[in-house]
């Protein structure tokens, strides 16, 4: 399992750093956020020391989610978003993948989505030529 | 495997609505968004109706991020934000689990991030208090 010494999450899941930890498995860890957006906000993180999500090993993927999923029933939020980004210009702080759990329970508190949709219609033979390329490519 | 005759995405996983797809297995499939926030945002969803991620069976939701990944790379975007709303408060438009991969090649396009961070200090104790009682419902 790669493990990077110099990284905050790497060390959180060693125990050298401390933690409010909600779940731990042999590949994933959870605990909850110390700055968080909501009471709740939790973090999901693979032990796995990858930096962004096209870093990660499938394999240490698949808990992620179903996890995700636990920790919003115990926290007991009907509303919430599941967020992990991926580069300093899409939010991301550490460079570690995670993922964030973040109540929504009401307009001031919780994730702020900023949803900017292009002006005018896209173009359908456009975008079914990328969808070939990226096809082609996967 | 559940299915919900109303459902935009039950229909588009059917082949009753087109979709430019981009990955189909027994549980997952993948398609471009129509009203993109930027070139490639993709839509990833299992194939098991369930309005949020907490109404699904855990083995419905392991291939998801991996596949995402796949598509990003695929995409060949280094930066994008994977995001999953769950209810209208928390930005969620079509009642089936669908996750966001959006590339976020500039500030202008892409996901806004809003991160309204709480004033002053968190109360540790507090915090440590709500670990607990999420633990104790795992």
């Amino acid at each position: 399992m790669a493990s990077l010494p110099s990284c905050i999450f790497c060390k959180i899941i060693k125990g050298e750093i401390p933690s409010l930890k909600l779940f731990e498995s042999d590949k994933t860890y959870a605990f909850l956020d110390i700055g968080p957006l909501s009471s709740g906000h939790s973090l999901i993180i693979p032990k796995h020391h990858g930096a962004k999500l096209h870093d990660m090993p499938a394999d240490q993927l698949t808990e992620i989610l179903p996890v995700a999923a636990r920790i919003a029933q115990a926290v007991g939020c009907e509303d919430y978003n599941i967020l992990q980004n991926n580069g300093r210009i899409a939010h991301q702080v550490v460079d570690h993948v995670h993922f964030h759990m973040i109540p929504k329970p009401n307009e001031a508190e919780g994730l702020g989505v900023g949803w900017p949709v292009r002006e005018g219609e896209e173009d359908k033979t456009e975008l079914a030529r990328l969808c070939e390329r990226i096809r082609s490519r996967m």
